[in-house]
């Protein structure tokens, strides 16, 4: 089986699944937690070598505080849970916002060893479309290098994004790394993250060319 | 129901479906020109007011020649096609390149009325998402005009894409204006178009919630 080298994850419908289980919107993103480092552990186990969470984006930021506030907990936390596990992390966002939150600055300069390294892991927060395009500059940019002035040019060309939650588009995941990117789209929610929609989409990514464009 | 404004259109699959009929690859594309004409009718009679066709890309002229000489034609005859219409047509794409039909050049410098005009119609053709990213500037570009940067300026954001042909990817279609885009996928080769396909998009569309990433 080929398996992706770059995964990337849209973790979404966490707000849809706390309203359908009588819960209030923000009570959706800590039963979010679990599922990452399922995938996370998933990832390792199939030997994808590079995962890309979708933590929060700028526009994110626009929702009621007690959303925002929920969902930036979540972030930290996840983090805290994968301190504890060996892999290799990248936060990628705009930090110079008062909504990125402290607590994960360091992991944005370079990228940081949990345990016995490995798995790279990219957690984008506070992460914005326009923020990552606005550092290209036109007369120092040879084309082919065009990845290389991004905001999250550590982050590399993205194989296979899995949605959840049923929505099928991008929200301005890593507009340019996503490029060739095959889009696999569950309908459950995030929270209700099983290991066969893993599987189901690894399967899926199996049978698709690779053209990159071509 | 909720009509898009904008439309993309991605008419995959005229390879496979020559393929499967016995006819070599290149034959594939003569066939995609009535489908083109028939969305166009469609999106019309709906009241859609702008579509997006990608034609083909700098990445596409890699192929071998016989194939690229037949989808150069076939976007020149759609033209052809669209100019005894009433339309307004903008075709987009690099210019500076040999790869570029010359019978072409007229309608890139600004939108080019057909009849009476109407429907704004975009045309990607020798388009690259490097080459439309290329002109991004850093200090002169506030962030909510990041887009009048493009050298796709000139064409909206997308709300819904169709991609015919199964595959569930953007291949560097438009990447800014499709961020936050519907994107739904038509199982059918583009030759096989049926009216069915586009009131399929327009239902599933309609049932989507609109966020623009909030």
């Amino acid at each position: 089986m080929r398996i992706p080298d770059h995964i990337g994850v849209i973790p979404d419908g966490n707000r849809r699944w706390a309203l359908s289980h009588g819960l209030t919107r923000e009570k959706g993103y800590a039963s979010g937690l679990k599922p990452g480092l399922e995938v996370f552990k998933l990832c390792k186990k199939v030997g994808v070598k590079e995962l890309t969470f979708y933590g929060f984006t700028m526009d994110n930021t626009k929702r009621p505080s007690t959303q925002t506030e929920a969902f930036t907990k979540a972030c930290i936390d996840a983090v805290e849970m994968l301190s504890r596990e060996d892999a290799s992390l990248l936060v990628v966002g705009n930090t110079e916002s008062p909504k990125f939150p402290r607590e994960l600055l360091k992991y944005t300069r370079k990228r940081h060893k949990f345990g016995k390294g490995g798995l790279k892991v990219n957690f984008l927060v506070n992460y914005g479309w326009h923020w990552d395009l606005y550092n290209l500059k036109q007369k120092k940019v040879k084309k082919s290098k065009l990845q290389k002035y991004l905001n999250s040019s550590d982050i590399s060309r993205v194989d296979l994004i899995i949605r959840w939650g049923g929505r099928r588009r991008l929200s301005g995941f890593l507009p340019v790394q996503s490029i060739y990117a095959d889009f696999y789209v569950i309908d459950d929610y995030w929270p209700d993250f099983k290991p066969e929609h893993f599987y189901e989409a690894l399967a899926w990514y199996d049978k698709q060319d690779i053209t990159l464009g071509g």
